[in-house]
């Protein structure tokens, strides 16, 4: 199922703070309207922030009253910039703000040649997401067992991607070739995007899904319940894989069991100019922490951290699934030439 | 300050589900009114358990209109009965219980004399508890360092104990000897202890205090915030410790940060004739897990797991701070000769 669509300017895209409880569909018609749905995480994940990012440009296109490529190139720019402050860790948000952008500053022709370029291009950089899902899942699957139940850490299914998932594309994919496996999903704190999204995916899906809050990862672990570990990924540099908060921790844990630890991703994650240390990781706001929806579960002005995501080393990672090929350990130095740390 | 009190045939203690949001005192005059408290957990805490458990024999010899000793010993035994079964994995439930049954069962004096002696012993588990939590303190004390970030999972503080707390006495031990120290406390899902008790209580205390979600754990670890972790526990066995869901992933990835884990108990909690295998992990129910208070968090009928204790193995933990002294692993092989396994 699509998660994104463009319908004669406007995006339409699933409320993600709602679900599960409410199935409400975003009918988004401007620029600030994407913007504030990227902020507040209405829409998220990283694969589906990257179409975001192209179809806000294509709305700043398809409502620019601009009389010259100048002047629509100006709103284009200007456009991209407000969208790349929205969140910071993000690498998909980046990439195609720069490749929408850069295929604009490059173009030759008049303004609605322009504007019909610009939409195309964004609808372009969905379809190839949805592409790549499917070769990720191809590709990952024949990593998966008969058998096999994998846990797996926020959402990095159909809801974070334009279609099928990264993580969850890969489950996906093994059950469509009968493999009868079983998924464990952390919980997810603060936002709860495994509890909310990733067992209402896979309960649709009627691919068998257990729930666990995310301090029982290691419980699980250590009964045995654990055969692979898939995560998606927010940007992967040269020495590690920046994901969700907790991916770390769960990372040390599959590696303290044995357990494989497998990150999928389209390449359009990967930045491999840039090392853990230099990724600014946006830190949200405390009531995320101190409250869930309505229920406040902290004292009154309590200190608290908010870390949106962590860097998992990639000594803890197994293997990164992408749309062509899975890297490995041999590979990873070519991404980092003090590999192994 | 006392977290259970006796007064004239009821028992006072905080309503612990209600905290940090309101502060109710529970007053409990029935065997009946004590099992539900333990059940639902407004009574919570291995030690406080203990006390509440004695207190509970307490009040079943103070309401009862036996005539003889023989008759309000049955009456004891079934009370005890009651009691070791609303929480089957705190052993100090069980220690409580079987000391005040133990000192009854040999009672050599009147029914009115039998009645006082109950009611004494259980008064005596408590102000032991209490002393117990002071030299724990002290002794725990002496391993903290000025400057120290100390984390703490789930809530081993004055709540869970009858005064003082274990894991969080060391902290208010050296809080009170002049040492600069900071907290970082663990949320602790499903039930929040972190969040609504340990936060809480050291607020309170003006002792700092930080607090983060489970998954937070190890990238604070990373980033060379956390110097020491210590927490409680539920039953120290021959070969590991049980204690709050998610102690287990902590100590792995303290072990991995190469950070010092210490658990603070009194000896009440070793139970050295059995092993990790032979514990009884209770399970409680779903919607801890689904729900967050007054907000659903996960789709309807999903599947949970929900553990409430897990078992950290020696070989992860540096050291276990009793009333009497700090056992380290030089002392492990005394309980466990298999150790280091």
């Amino acid at each position: 199922m699509r998660m994104i669509k463009w319908e004669n300017g406007t995006v339409l895209t699933p409320d993600q703070t709602k679900l599960p409880l409410e199935e409400i569909t975003l009918k988004l018609t401007t620029v600030d309207q994407m913007a504030k749905a990227i902020k507040t995480l209405q829409i998220r994940g990283a694969p589906l922030l990257g179409a975001a990012a192209a179809f806000a440009i294509a709305l700043s296109a398809y409502n620019s009253k601009a009389q010259t490529t100048i002047e629509m190139l100006t709103a284009l720019e200007t456009t991209g910039t407000t969208i790349k402050e929205q969140r910071p860790t993000a690498v998909n948000l980046f990439w195609a703000t720069d490749r929408v952008l850069n295929m604009a500053r490059t173009y030759t022709g008049d303004v609605d040649g322009l504007r019909a370029a610009v939409i195309a291009e964004a609808q372009k950089i969905a379809d190839e997401d949805a592409a790549q899902n499917y070769a990720i899942g191809k590709n990952g699957a024949a990593l998966i067992e008969d058998g096999d139940t994998i846990l797996t850490h926020c959402n990095a299914g159909e809801l974070a991607t334009v279609e099928y998932g990264t993580a969850l594309g890969v489950i996906r994919a093994a059950w469509s070739q009968g493999k009868k496996i079983k998924v464990i999903a952390d919980e997810t704190r603060p936002l709860l995007q495994g509890a909310r999204l990733t067992t209402f995916e896979l309960k649709r899906d009627g691919i068998p899904v257990t729930l666990i809050t995310d301090n029982m990862a290691g419980y699980v672990m250590s009964k045995g319940l654990v055969n692979k570990v898939i995560v998606g990924a927010d940007r992967i540099v040269q020495d590690a894989v920046f994901n969700k908060i907790g991916t770390y921790s769960v990372a040390i844990l599959a590696h303290e069991h044995g357990i494989p630890f497998y990150v999928a991703a389209p390449k359009s994650t990967f930045d491999l100019t840039c090392k853990a240390a230099n990724v600014t990781i946006e830190e949200r706001k405390p009531d995320e922490v101190t409250h869930v929806g309505c229920q406040q579960t902290a004292p009154d002005n309590i200190n608290v951290m908010n870390p949106t995501f962590d860097a998992t080393p990639l000594k803890y990672v197994t293997g990164i699934i992408t749309e062509t090929n899975i890297y490995t350990k041999e590979h990873f130095t070519k991404f980092n030439p003090t590999f192994p740390l």
